[in-house]
């Protein structure tokens, strides 16, 4: 895969001095038609050492609108980061739509070094460019254009250019000792980076492999490829959306039995069992966020449940036994402005919690698979490809140290009802029925349909669904409760 | 996953007799219009012991038209399978298009129950799944109608299933020690089985999880399912296919240089000289194919190049030291009828070589990025994703012992017109010489970039692209015969 960038590619001078203005010129154009288009770019600078890829994401930022790209350099993660899945850092800096974001150094890097020095196996490596593939897939699905550069030095190339940089006074710094230590390891490394670009060279976003050798060539070809793309991107009218799959399971099993008919409603609890009961369970969740292992891990709380389920009389009794420092609750209502510019599951990534803290979702991610389906808030192919994306992103979430319970709070459709009723007579609780609460009633069926595929494509090992009959509210609180205390006691 | 398969799911005889015959009739007519239609229809049994995949498998054949139908159970590979890539006994099953194959048994079963005796680790699981993914993604974007089953049984309902088969005289041989040394792996079974299909759920082919606790259910709902599916794809028409990608790396490198033009044609070889290697490499050449562990091996040869670049001269001096029985030459020109009906790789995969043969590909599956991109005959997005369907092809034979070996023949463009001028006025070389070479002649630029890209997207550490000077025809047969000859020495 390196073949072509291994010719000695090399650019005379004039050739430089008289396409650079022009360039220049149609990128400042480009980037200008971006801001209206609507559509990030995300650029990536990887390669060997030595092979310019900082300067050359400084060329870019000399011939951009700076006030239009983002850049960053990977550094070492910060304790912010650490204590998040690992592409929580990638997440944050995402460029908005209308933007380019720069990275120099990426989500590949570490698993190429990881790979390279031995630490992890070639089949590890594989399981790594496998989300990293089906990552990308998903930006582009959310309409990013992403364009992967691979800076590229043959073996001489890349001794003679260390040489070099270490015998001129004014470049000397910037060869270090691990330099000399990653150019010994060049084969391993050669053979590793070109498996993991093979793995991740799509269709819709291929390799682009750069010969470094000679500046000039290597900062205009660079240039010359993302004005090519950008131009390609924005003078094509935005490409139709894929065609829906075929449909999911049919409407209703045979037998009309489902996951949620299966519940029994009927379970109550009497008040004083209940009192005593919570003030149990509250006393020992109390005692598990003290406990000295807690600090160790993350919470992650998922509460979903059709209109007056009672997601917040359950979240309240968790909260009521929470120092107030400890946990957050993000309710889940439309999305803002600055997160309608990026992919829909941004802005939950935004909000995952550090070690030692419990964050409580009140709605979630699950909206695009459950009424943003039902009400056709997106397309068909979207909410389709949501469950594997909800699933690797779940799947993020549990590796790195995180505790993650998912609630389903289920009531029947007369106790709905019911409790509507009640809300429009009770002054302290008017402010929680609306109109659209009433027209979503309406979907009831198309609503138990999108639950049940939800819980089928989503309850997973490591990420199972918690189904809480919440017909009887004292029932439903302490079963969450009463999950939670045993979920934390089971980990710490 | 397996939630909504564990309620119990059962359906009333009555229900059965009064739907059976319309599902029938309508499966019946959905067929008729699938072979018109011209798509192959995958379907996939898999799932737990007991869980009577067989037997629905048997159902589908009984309701279907059995001329338009391929079943295949899944057996212990043949001597011709063990001796191939894994995958080329599915390769060979996979039906034409207008026909149902159905798979009981599957590219699943091994590695589940590789993963479930722990022979291999999670990552290899994840591994294998991903080739799967890729696989069916080929599949699907090649036309086909890819639906996966998997057949659920909880815990308790297999205990229950296999005592009672056991106890009943009748269907006591169904039950084996293996299945209940399997029912002890239930657990793990269930874990290992659940991360390969949400690895594998995809929008345009979800697992569709089937409770089999009431063969009434089971097969009723599988025939509805089938038939909802398949009326889906055949009422609404084709979808449009994918957008094109953005278009790949700019026409040519900014310094005019490529691969091919680095290439020094200026090297010659005396008469002399020439024969004398030429034996002595022959001679080399069949000693190798009469070693002991030559037999432990199988040789794929891919030979492309322009017209008139010397491949048919190249080949006869490898198969002039050959055994007959050895070697088979695959011309490889317009598909066959059969062949059309079949994803573009399939003619490739059935001529794979069994172990101690070699197969000679005078052209080859680079078709497709060659003359197939720059004459239209595909649209732009299918051969864009061809570069990384055919490094998995490649992956997948160099991983079963099979050396590949891939040689691109270069000559200028003086000297082809020179060989065509000669062609024309020797008689017996007059056959080699169509009005096409002369089309094609007039596309060299299109036909350089293509050559390149090819080159930079194909030519991995797996499987490199030996380039061989062939504007003297004596220099590049015997770098042909050196490559190989040292090739197998080293592998030997």
């Amino acid at each position: 895969m390196f073949e072509s960038a291994e010719l000695g590619h090399k650019l005379e001078k004039e050739v430089w001095d008289r396409e650079l203005p022009t360039l220049r010129e149609a990128l400042l154009d480009a980037q200008f038609d971006l801001a209206a288009a609507k559509f990030p770019v995300v650029i990536l600078v990887a390669g060997v050492d030595g092979a310019g890829k900082s300067e050359t994401v400084n060329t870019l930022n000399e011939w951009l609108d700076p006030r239009h790209i983002q850049t960053h350099g990977l550094d070492v993660p910060s304790d912010e980061e650490r204590e998040r899945p690992h592409m929580w850092r990638y997440w944050r800096m995402l460029p908005p739509k209308g933007k380019i974001g720069i990275f120099d150094g990426s989500w590949y890097t570490w698993p190429i070094l990881e790979r390279t020095s031995g630490r992890i196996k070639t089949s590890e490596l594989d399981q790594d460019m496998g989300r990293v593939a089906r990552f990308e897939q998903m930006l582009i699905q959310e309409g990013a254009l992403v364009l992967k550069f691979w800076m590229h030095l043959s073996k001489d190339a890349q001794k003679k250019r260390l040489k070099l940089l270490e015998k001129d006074p004014k470049t000397r710094w910037r060869v270090t000792p691990r330099d000399w230590k990653h150019f010994e390891l060049y084969d391993s490394f050669r053979q590793v980076s070109e498996r993991a670009l093979r793995a991740t060279s799509t269709a819709a976003s291929p390799w682009i492999v750069v010969e470094a050798s000679d500046w000039r060539y290597q900062r205009l070809t660079v240039g010359k490829i993302l004005l090519e793309k950008l131009r390609a991107r924005l003078d094509n009218p935005a490409p139709p959306p894929p065609p829906p799959p075929p449909a999911l399971q049919p409407v209703a099993s045979l037998d009309e039995m489902n996951v949620l008919r299966a519940l029994n409603l009927t379970r109550t609890l009497e008040k004083k069992d209940y009192e005593e009961e919570l003030l149990t369970l509250q006393g020992r969740l109390n005692l598990l966020t003290r406990h000295k292992n807690f600090k160790k891990h993350s919470v992650v709380l998922v509460f979903e449940g059709v209109d007056a389920a009672g997601k917040g009389g359950g979240i309240r009794r968790i909260t009521q036994a929470l120092d107030a420092r400890t946990y957050h609750i993000q309710p889940v209502a439309a999305p803002t402005e600055e997160e309608r510019a990026q992919p829909y599951l941004w802005r939950f990534w935004r909000h995952l919690p550090r070690r030692g803290k419990v964050m409580i979702y009140d709605r979630s991610w699950y909206g695009r698979v459950l009424v943003e389906r039902v009400e056709g808030f997106c397309a068909e192919a979207d909410w389709q490809r949501a469950y594997s994306e909800i699933n690797d992103f779940e799947d993020q979430i549990v590796r790195s140290q995180t505790l993650l319970l998912k609630f389903w709070l289920s009531i029947s459709q007369e106790e709905q009802l019911r409790r509507f009723q009640e809300r429009q007579v009770t002054p302290f609780k008017r402010f929680k029925i609306t109109d659209e609460d009433w027209r979503n009633r309406e979907k009831w069926p198309q609503y138990e349909r999108a639950i049940c595929d939800m819980i089928d494509r989503t309850s997973t090992e490591i990420a199972p669904w918690t189904l809480v009959e919440s017909e009887d509210k004292r029932y439903g609180r302490l079963k969450i409760l009463r999950t939670l205390v045993q979920r934390l006691e089971d980990e710490l």
